[in-house]
């Protein structure tokens, strides 16, 4: 029995008490909260210990292993002080705020011989495990695209901007299913709200497959969209997160390229062909990551979301974030924007 | 009445005839094709001259106004030909393929007294109509962002791109709609199915006014959208061309900004209120643009598509060229694409 | 070549004058309508004659086969003095307003060795046709229910009830698909507009077979809906005619019997399984009622709208007025309604 | 503080326990069931009393008010022995299964003093708070309709079938909105799976305001739906419930009469006007449930959901299952099904 303790109890924590709960393999024993009301939501839970401080749990030596739900801005140090002091750590996505930060964490799980892991919820998404299969056995062909639309009426969090909040999802879904990192990542976006906040942006990665990816991220919109398009030459697939009956729908739809003709031009012509949508498993997200973390920490399986590709999502997010920042600066000449606060 | 001679009959041609035979100020009386299947077809309409060059029949005396419905190289040799010789230009978008050549044909119109317009038709679309009351009563507020999702499984046409098929929709309903230029034009795409010839581009444009645009356009999607958000600080609105029963919803929702609190950001809070899907008058677009051509001749009405107008979307269109030539020769560098062929 | 005289010329007459028109083995020769404005627009189309009396067209001795697109009320008249002149016949949808009718001119059909074909369409769409290769192949199982959701803002018509109006549609692809006649008809309704003529009308079909078919038929509806849902034990099947991509979707759900538990009773268990939306071929169903008159006109098919068909449907619309009359009858007993007018 | 005890700790008893506990007024003292494993669950929640008797916990003296969540044929005899003993009694619906049985539950209440409340928990839906409102104002002109379609692949019951099920809901609202109870109730359906337990019932009601209502009821659809539509002279309106962002829609359109022309009927036209999807209140109906039940017991409220009203759906579904058995014997003359066994 794996000894869990969870750092923050705000929004995600809960979830992982929960989860954690129904796992037999792990005893959440201890969370950690500054706030008072935090903590006495905490105590509801009969027999666990609680701390204001998540050093001072971090550093109890009855924990094998730390969850850490806290602000971005504190993942390092606290994902730092366990991996440190030898204990395992799940931390929620983003995994930090640079790439030098993510370079010292998976050095140091590796010298200490523990497990470093980032909650990439999605990856155990039921829409996420039948795309791989999809990918897996060959039936998209080669992919072209990757067009994802995810806006929705923000949250608006100070230290964080619409970037390190919706991209990591993409990021880390493209990462697993294609397994290749871009070559070329464009980015632009504007800050309506927070000047140096970007509450929209625009992300192009190009990667040598000739896959495009392209992610249109808000919290401007009035409506919440989440919606992934993926373009292969066999079978196109749009992912609809909110349609509770038909997630995803599979579209034996393509184009085929035809010889050369006269014009010394490719003619493609097209194949609109059936739908299908099928039934995906309804296990919840959480449950697989921990189940995972679990066989991970046991030695019994290789992780898909382990610091190194915690890391690539944080590298992708720096030259994204690089890239917006050019184009703020830029537009400040223009004289109608501020320039970027260093804020994620 | 103005006496009308169409040049091509292919797609939209047709439905030229229709729409002009409609309008009690017209009277079509040639039409011009290379190909003899389309001058048959044009045969079963009776009365009308039938030409095999449309140079020879612009140059016909008892021709006034000449509508050109060719492929897009021809627009501007057709255009000049016809303001050379005195008659009234009704042209399909884009207007042409350089600004160059769109400063000519506006200096050779304005020369020669006559008018030329571009059949940019979305003008006159209900929902367009709408939105510029919206936007002229001021009920949208500020905006902040035009976001155009207008993907479909493309026609591949060995001499047009995506971005001059797709694009010059939006990029006139903005200016139409917002009456400004961008300071700023990014774009990105790529070639998958014709070296040279992009499937996919994506346009960001910044304004002055701090809105920003972004075009999402492709040929490669399995499902038709037509979707364009915008969003203005008290009002948003969402246009689904393909809805068929509620193509606008404006949604009173929106994003006030509080006072800074102490951490020095600003607070932004949710409205998200009732959504109001108005009635658009179900006239044909194109029969209003005929009108307004014949209003325009008469000198009643300044043009909300003449040639200073679709100068602009040339503009931005090659604006948007050059970035996405410049981006898929960096591919190029990394090995993974081709180099753009000078076409549109 | 067979010759073809059209009777009526008012909505569906210019229809059937274009897909006649397309097929090789008929030629349209004579149109005929009481109304100028209606000759008027018939003589668009050059060599035509042109009648203002149906019963002078049909007489005429040029005039092989009769297509009918009158008002229902002439149906009966004008099929009669056609088959009795032994031409063929072709009449909209309902057949005629009395099963007494009906069989009078399956008769003079049969005597006078012509054919007498009604113009069930949706037989021939692409849905019905899929629908009928799912029930042949026994891919639906046994069929529990037809439910149809028939309604729209109505085109009231004087002499026309909802009944007759809409019920036409799912009787006729009730009896293609299951060949099968209800042991009892049940329906209800109400006049909303007209004293007399129903505008909502509820139809419930009882069958030997245990399907259970269900018409809820309404003109009082703000938003047009077609949606029909078939249930078999084996797959399920939702039709919605006005969506564009996706018209038909086999749900491969179902109940599964148990057997019997220790309660005494049977304990299904619910399979909900994949959605599967089949490409439906995109032909015309006139032009393929046409084909089929022409095929069955040569003898080298049997009609699957024959007279005998339409005999059919136009007695369980005579069983359902009856039922409703009742209803409304009764309900004039409560002093709600009035009685209801002898019309269709 | 009022001490409620709540008999049942099944599917609906932890909702009941949740709200009662968040209410200021009300404090759950103690919870029966019959099942160890649903006494393990309650016993989760500390200074719980748990009896396996259910009668036992009513006759407690601590025991102020009874809620009854426990199956249907049990909720009569409980709630006699609680109204006897002078407890209050929010009771699940359906009320009971006789109206003898609601009589005496109606007579008792009285005598006592006690408040007998029936759990109609759509009463307290923001869509019905919203048509209430709209009713009362007048807005929506004369009621022709009201039309429910209210499906899904359903849980069988052994001692329920479809119309006590689902009717309950539909039967409760139009009580609630309209105040007229049916002036005659149609019913129809089928039994599928379970001899004499129909599946699938379609109700009609007549009222003499000229109202009809109708309701398809069915446990044998591949898909949710719960659509309801309401159609009046000035307004019609759509509610679907399962839409997440516009559960409401208000159509400005209607039918508007014009005086008779000459053939002698009422020649109607169309409006087809905008669609208004108000923002609903997204507090939790149950909530309000026990809010009122509070005030309804402190004499502060006329409750909405009184034993009356709840008298009068039981009414109603008893004509309907009359009408259902007589449809179903009289196809079992017809050899197409089993009589209807007393139950639902």
């Amino acid at each position: 029995m794996i000894k869990v303790g969870i750092c923050g109890f705000g929004y995600w924590g809960p979830n992982l008490l929960r989860t954690f709960g129904k796992n037999h393999g792990f005893q959440v024993v201890a969370i950690a909260d500054r706030l008072p009301a935090a903590r006495a939501a905490a105590a509801e839970t009969p027999q666990l210990r609680l701390f204001e401080s998540a050093e001072e749990m971090i550093d109890d030596a009855s924990i094998d292993a730390v969850a850490i739900a806290t602000p971005v801005s504190t993942h390092f140090p606290l994902a730092r002080r366990a991996l440190a002091k030898a204990k395992h750590v799940l931390v929620e996505k983003p995994m930090c705020t640079t790439s030098a930060e993510g370079e010292e964490l998976i050095a140091l799980a590796r010298a200490n011989g523990r497990v470093l892991m980032v909650d990439h919820t999605y990856l155990f998404h039921g829409a996420v495990t039948k795309l791989a299969e999809l990918k897996q056995e060959g039936s998209l062909g080669a992919i072209s695209y990757y067009d994802s639309l995810r806006v929705n009426l923000g949250l608006f969090q100070p230290d964080m901007n619409v970037l390190w909040d919706l991209a990591p999802h993409d990021l880390s879904i493209i990462d697993f299913l294609f397994d290749e990192e871009p070559v070329h990542v464009e980015a632009t976006g504007y800050c309506h709200l927070n000047p140096g906040l970007p509450d929209i942006a625009y992300v192009t990665l190009h990667f040598a497959s000739r896959m495009i990816a392209h992610l249109n991220l808000s919290w401007m919109s009035p409506v919440k969209v989440r919606r992934i398009a993926i373009g292969g030459s066999s079978k196109m697939v749009v992912w609809d997160d909110l349609d509770q009956d038909e997630k995803l729908k599979i579209y034996n739809s393509g184009i085929d390229v035809q010889p050369e003709d006269q014009r010394g031009t490719i003619v493609p012509s097209y194949r609109i062909g059936d739908i299908y949508s099928p039934r995906l498993p309804n296990s919840e997200p959480l449950v697989r990551v921990v189940e995972h973390f679990h066989r991970v920490i046991a030695g019994r399986e290789e992780s898909v979301m382990s610091g190194e590709r915690g890391l690539r999502v944080v590298r992708q997010l720096e030259a994204a974030q690089r890239a917006i920042a050019a184009g703020l600066a830029r537009n400040t000449v223009h004289g109608i924007a501020p320039a970027l606060r260093v804020a994620r």
